[in-house]
């Protein structure tokens, strides 16, 4: 099995699915986890196995900022240290439960999995859009596919014109546009399609005179381990992108290992019951079955002993690939 | 895979359980068996497989106290021998069924796997009490968990104030108790709790004058592999035990390794339908829920390689596991 | 694993399962394949794998006599070659699906997964009775074991007499056949029975006078992999097999492996729904569960190493086993 690269931020949860009072329980990079929101707001990742008999804390209770195991009744704070013991006064020694590093940012929660000393939270990648004006709905999915398949997906967004024909309406202008892959001073890769005096999509011809062209643009970004962003834009053509057709959009696709062969998936949607069942339709009835038979033809093996076929439009999702293989040989060796 | 200890009685089912005239199906110690009630009454145990072609026995049909292949047709008696041919008067050469010794004791038909010569009778823990004067209805179930485990579970019976405190009703007896573990000379492992001048639980305080105190304790008896007893007593405080509130109850805890991840269970109930579904409940809504999610955390690791915390609560449990290691090392030695 | 056999033809599917201008998809020897008719009435055979990122083509859309894949849009012909790069004109280097030779034979599809230069037509198994006066209903269905313990059953029709007594009604004739094994000259191993001076069944009773004793045959001709003919006969005693009391009945029985654990089953049935429901039942109430126990029993294991007692009966079992040893010692080599 491949390695995680350990020492970078994971999201783990948007911070409005972890109750109060409660835990949210999730399993992140092979292990079961649990995440509480604490009394002062913050919150804690605590690993969801009592060091006694391995029982998991989230079925026993919580009281205060603590957890009490439900098998034998040991209570652990938010800090993973043993504070309760009700058969003695004693702690006993090395009972401590295993935590992440864990804090909001815009929305979301993020665990850093490696080295503490390294969690700078600078290093979240900013998704700080996620509350800004255009408000989306946050939701949360798992697929039945690795992270880096998924990643493979986002950043060859050619296959909208195939998988997505009926849903998106991209309309083949994908055909048509420049395709350029960069790296920018924050390690992001960027993908990005720019689609220059194209054909407008029927819904935005209403917004356009007579049979105006407009210049559009799919522009993904793109965090290791898998946290990508996708900025869209329509603007008047010749307008140097100054005259917007339409406010510019952007969309969170935050993936998180589940285990080698699942996935959790963080998006957003637009506003309205309907527009979140089409993203969740999209993404579980075109993508997910797709990825889903990617990953069953790949088994566990590696993308790359498969030999796989490479086409120009792959040159975002294959540098997504070499960052992260970088940064797996950092940790290795 | 940690191999199982072959030369040790282990239950198999209780009597009641094996038809007349036709089979009961069982597996054990990773193998599927055929148990046989015999015209003498006696008792036998056979592979469930066919030394020609693997066919399960049980898929054939039984005449006398033989039983023939439903695949092609070979019968084997009740020592396994082969005794039919259909097509033809000679027996194949090496055509034998595997068995293990097996005999009634108590109501219970225990097995013997290991070698043959030292499957001595006298070695049967001692169940009589289940036929004692207080007839129990006696029952089987399956718990997906390592048999280890559910002894842990039942040697550390301190989980009862946690995982059964709606059901038991153990009120916290036991954090003032003392414990202790000792072996008798049958190598029994005892691990017992005894609350003296305790307070009663409120069914007991009918029997009881004004605010009386009483003497509770709660003694298990463990041989191995995995064979337990539980003793449990309530007495007028300062009686030396003599002057009992209620009978003695005594209950089998029988577990039998099914495979390396499930485990039979052997138990007994108090009389009626009603205490026949709580023992039930317990033991399905509250033990094996907890015990599955134990078994998914260790995988097939051994506990020890988890590092566990050790309490002192663990003594009985843990003396368990030593003896059956030891006995371990002498059969791979 | 035990390797298959590659040099051999291995049917693939009766003709009129394959749709026109669609595809069939089915597993064979562990992979999955797309089955395609071509506009000119042949077929095409080709790996259900884009070489790209591994979608199966099958999701795609077919036009023309080509595949597009679902995922990315490139375009495959029916010799796997790429022909078709919506973003480029360029065909990326190496895109090229796997083949298979795949030719019709008396409404059979027979592949060759092996060698292509040795896939010599003439080397399939004579099956033209398919085709022949008594049409039957074609049929498929797949089996949860392993080819080779489907080749044993088939290759000792003595568990007719124990498995099938209450459908096929045996009635014992096999008891009192004499049974021998032949290979003739096309390489294919005969197991044969014949029962001459034999009591009828009762049905055939009805066509004879009086108390009129039959001769009757039941001979199974084996290929390899496990292509079987089945071929019934019954004649009037003393008349040298020249006066049939019934027409002659031939029967397909062909095993092509699934996986190493499930094997496709085609054969054909008498005229009506009738018949086509008890043939299936036969085989999926009576047969399967058999064969599912027998490789639970044996696991990735191979027979051999589990030891099993030999019959007289297992004769041409055991033969078909050792032809095909032969061969994979040859390609193994």
């Amino acid at each position: 099995m491949i390695p995680y690269v350990r020492s970078l931020w994971y999201m783990a949860a948007w911070a409005e699915e972890v109750p109060s009072g409660s835990f949210l329980t999730r399993k992140v990079l092979d292990q079961p986890w649990l995440i509480m929101r604490l009394e002062d707001g913050s919150f804690t990742m605590l690993a969801d196995r009592c060091p006694h008999r391995f029982a998991p804390l989230s079925r026993g209770r919580r009281e205060g900022d603590s957890v009490f195991c439900g098998y034998h009744g040991l209570g652990f704070n938010a800090l993973g240290k043993c504070v309760h013991n009700p058969f003695g006064t004693m702690m006993p020694p090395g009972a401590k439960v295993a935590t992440y590093p864990i804090l909001e940012r815009h929305s979301a929660l993020w665990f850093w999995p490696g080295d503490k000393e390294k969690a700078d939270p600078e290093l979240i990648p900013d998704f700080s859009f996620v509350e800004g004006p255009a408000v989306h709905q946050r939701a949360h999915l798992t697929m039945q596919a690795n992270y880096e398949l998924v990643t493979d997906n986002l950043m060859d967004l050619s296959h909208a014109e195939f998988l997505h024909d009926k849903t998106f309406g991209v309309n083949g202008a994908l055909f048509v546009g420049r395709h350029a892959v960069r790296v920018d001073d924050t390690g992001a890769v960027w993908n990005n399609w720019d689609m220059d005096a194209s054909t407008p999509p029927d819904w935005a011809k209403l917004l356009l005179a007579g049979d105006e062209k407009v210049d559009q643009w799919l522009h993904m970004r793109w965090h290791a381990p898998a946290s990508m962003a996708l900025f869209i834009g329509m603007a008047h053509s010749n307008s140097e992108r100054t005259r917007l057709v339409v406010p510019p959009m952007c969309n969170p696709h935050i993936i998180t290992p589940e285990t080698s062969r699942s996935s959790h998936y963080f998006y957003t949607s637009e506003p309205g019951e309907e527009a979140a069942e089409l993203a969740r339709r999209v993404f579980v009835e075109e993508d997910e079955p797709m990825l889903e038979a990617v990953q069953e033809a790949l088994g566990d093996g590696d993308l790359w002993s498969a030999n796989p076929v490479s086409l120009p439009s792959d040159a975002g999702a294959i540098r997504a690939r070499r960052e992260l293989m970088k940064l797996r040989g950092l940790e290795v060796d």
